[in-house]
């Protein structure tokens, strides 16, 4: 048997139920939030399809869909740094997904740092503002571990 | 003066750099995840655009976009539950914001929890899933603060 979504039918059954129906957008996608489960951080944003939902589930694994390569993305196939899902919650209408995850090796961020939140904006300035980096030691080296993979950023 | 967000130039600028580059999707609008400033829970995942953004920062109160309502959403104008934005994170590629906030009033979901993730996927069934509730009990009685305003969820 696999996992089965419900329809979504009325905003009682979808709010106040425990009826499991997600809501994907045009583009077949839901986002997602990763955080520590140990810590509460908060380690990244990402987006799931359907497939990928149940997947994570099913593996209790994170399996997300990037948008950028277009593809299925099982998180730390590349880089080693699975995200092994120890909660899932849902929100209130459904169409947005937290994980709360432990990471094996303790990196989230391609480009090499723990949270991919590692900057600050600055609250009390106009203009143009300037980031402040809040971690300043990456976990690991992007260069050594995704050798010959193009970075995902999108300008 | 106004707040200014950089041009995206390079990716080293957006990833590495302390310049400010939000990126906006094709409607106009940037993830954020909201959390609590002292526990780190995550409160709400919504959406911003460029005026929205800008206004947060300025004003130190979380200003969204409501994608139901189609148009600027002063979170807690209606409710009382204003969000004092104590720290803004922005994430590697600058598409994600992430509020560390002090919610006035202590809800944040407006089904009347606490967070909008009051609800937990099981993670070893199958077929068609059973939502565990984890907040059992709401802060808030909706009905009494939302007085003939229309529930936001879209089915």
């Amino acid at each position: 048997m696999k996992i089965i979504f419900e329809k979504r039918k009325s905003i009682k059954q979808v709010e106040e139920s425990s009826s499991f129906a997600p809501k994907f957008d045009k583009n077949g996608l839901i986002p997602v939030v990763t955080s520590d489960y140990k810590t509460g951080e908060i380690l990244m944003h990402g987006y799931m399809n359907s497939y990928a939902l149940k997947k994570s589930i099913e593996i209790k694994q994170a399996v997300y869909f990037s948008r950028s390569r277009k593809k299925i993305w099982h998180k730390g196939k590349t880089s080693g740094f699975i995200q092994k899902i120890k909660e899932v919650r849902i929100d209130d209408d459904q169409d947005c997904v937290l994980l709360k995850v432990k990471v094996v090796g303790g990196a989230s961020c391609h480009v090499g740092y723990r949270s991919c939140f590692y900057r600050s904006i600055p609250l009390n300035s106009l203009g143009k503002l300037k980031l402040k980096f809040k971690d300043k030691k990456k976990v690991f080296d992007p260069k050594k571990v995704y050798i010959n993979q193009k970075n995902p950023t999108k300008l």
